[in-house]
């Protein structure tokens, strides 16, 4: 393997790939990053695998001798990454398990392994193929992801559950405490694909997967549909050059519909950022004690107060006008980390509208306008 | 006491205060701030303090009644942080132990303790006093703090060694293994004593301290003169509205000048950034050894390489021309960290002179031009 690239092509698809090295390793070899160098399409292909989450990235180089090679991710970023601007030629001298790198400031040699002993990265050759508008995507991951497990024993719910159906595709994840929803807008058709018929599935993705997806999209210049192949056991998710492939998860996910009311007898409306904001503040204090926050309805001067009260430490109290149809009940109590993390997930709009039935039941919150978006909380029981 | 401020005034004084508040107090009290409004000037100031360090600031306010109290920093700062832009009005309700923060948004209550239990900051009223310009200070500062002990055992090398001479300032640090030395312009004349004579002294004054006047410094956008008073055990700087208190360390200061080797057979004049990109470079690989650089010197081709090689990881090799007047040795080895932080540390200058005599006797690094900083370090002795 010989192949000169540039620094800067080298160094942003390395540090990308380097993302799915494991940092404890099972087998040695899993600790390098995968070097392709393909001579007849003149690229390079760098692959990181943790044997769960995969990344995969191509671009272009002059390959004079092609072949494959590994070399240790850390090592070899962090000298990439210091490398001046500039060519830098890379070559296995064939057989020795040494690579030579040589750049216009000077020459290294990295010890590493053969190509062959690294794994081959999942295919799904016979599975389904999907094509999704990274906006969706985006809006989907930014709405659900905060609300995943981060508990690896929790299963399905490490994960986000993604329903795509004719209308549209929907993101769903709860970690058991609060449910976030989000539902985007139609499936993108592959362009080849155009009146074919949208087959429904449904599928749990690993929220780690979906993080880098996210923050791929989020580097990614393009508008370009994103392929989602899946088969029984793995999906890939294909951006331009860049692949990542990343297990299912296994097993039932909950009838999260199910936890939706039908109907509420009380509806709030409040400004989002002003309820953010107070809600931070009174977080300073229900950290000090039990984190709950309470909030009274006051729905004959229109107007909302959250408390709280940290015996010892100190109480506070603030106030905001809120457009409120309610009888029952005046008074709710919430954990504020999950209010929180719901009210900054919701996206652009100034408004929500916080729907409700006793102080006991399910909560919605929901933007008024912008993405479509559902956060159920349940409310904390207060003991008198 | 009770007073109303404006909110970005009392966050931006309080974040100063609180970086003098301990994280563990010895005495509940030093978990707190002081506050005390002082109706005749209109204005609130703020103490924080650990007994060693005490950082001191004063603000307009317009204040109804004068009086003092403390509020538990971390709490009051995390509340005062988010509230909105504009007003906040506090009052410690006379003699119960607390005090209420009305803004526009609500209103909180926040146990504290009588400003009486709070130490009296150290004053120095008969001591020396020296006024300094804050950009020789700066780079003073930045020349020499990184090369103090982080090892609190060591006293005196856990500061920086400040000289106030005739013809200026000289300011030095060492850990034992290498030594930084800053030479800035001469001392700046108070308005009142242009004519006096400057007195000679010797402080050492501990990092922490210093550190925060770098910041303190920083963030202050006028360029009058910084007062330093101090006396048996005390340093005060005052720099406008705001003050810090340190306790100096005891103790004699290593005669380092002593260390300075009078003349040298070796020059090496390079490139400051190129040799200190090739040093980085070289660190990665060396970082997985023993942090040993070896740098050959070829006065014949005028060029100088920086070469590793950590076994069974990989070798590399950086070279780059340089003006060089050498006879011997033709190779030193360096710790690269000590190199390193050198580097960065010597500024603005674009060149810098390398001077040696032996490859095992000390080496000194200056910038050529820019900042008097010069920079010694002991080369590592190689076993063959």
């Amino acid at each position: 393997m010989k192949l000169t690239c540039t620094q800067s092509d080298l160094n942003s698809n390395l540090s990308l790939v380097s993302r799915a090295v494991p940092s404890r390793p099972t087998h040695p070899v899993l600790a390098n990053v995968l070097l392709i160098a393909d001579a007849e399409n003149q690229c390079l292909e760098l692959t990181g695998f943790d044997l769960s989450l995969g990344i995969r990235s191509n671009f272009p180089a002059v390959v004079e001798t092609g072949g494959s090679f590994t070399l240790p991710a850390k090592l070899f970023n962090d000298i990439v990454s210091r490398l001046p601007d500039g060519n830098i030629t890379i070559d296995d001298d064939e057989g020795e398990a040494i690579a030579t790198l040589t750049s216009t400031s000077g020459r290294y040699e990295v010890r590493g392994m053969g190509g062959e002993e690294y794994p081959e990265l999942p295919k799904v050759e016979e599975g389904e193929v999907i094509y999704l508008p990274p906006e969706a995507l985006i809006n989907g991951l930014k709405g659900t992801l905060f609300a995943t497990s981060p508990d690896e024993t929790k299963q399905v719910l490490t994960g986000v559950h993604l329903k795509v159906q004719k209308d549209g595709l929907e993101f769903a994840a709860t970690d058991g405490h609060r449910l976030a929803i989000v539902k985007t807008e139609s499936v993108a058709p592959d362009g080849e694909s155009e009146v074919e018929e949208i087959e429904e599935f449904e599928v749990t993705i690993p929220a780690k997967a979906l993080r880098e997806i996210e923050r791929m999209i989020g580097m990614d210049q393009s508008s370009e549909a994103v392929a989602l192949r899946f088969d029984e056991g793995q999906v890939i998710f294909e951006l331009g050059e860049q692949c990542l492939t990343s297990r299912k998860l296994d097993g039932q996910y909950p009838a999260y519909g199910q936890l939706l009311p039908d109907k509420f007898t009380n509806q709030i409306n409040v400004d989002r950022k002003q309820f953010l904001g107070a809600v931070e503040r009174i977080a300073v204090l229900a950290d000090q004690k039990n984190n709950i926050l309470k909030c009274s309805i006051d729905s004959v001067n229109q107007e909302i107060s959250l408390s709280v009260d940290a015996q010892d430490v100190g109480s506070g109290r603030e106030s905001m006008a809120a457009q409120i149809s309610s009888d029952e009940p005046e008074e709710i109590a919430f954990n504020v980390k999950y209010l929180i993390e719901g009210l900054k997930a919701i996206p652009s709009a100034s408004e929500i509208s916080i729907q409700l039935n006793t102080a006991t039941s399910p909560v919605v919150l929901n933007p008024l306008g912008g993405v479509k978006m559902t956060y159920l909380i349940m409310p904390v029981q207060l003991r008198n």
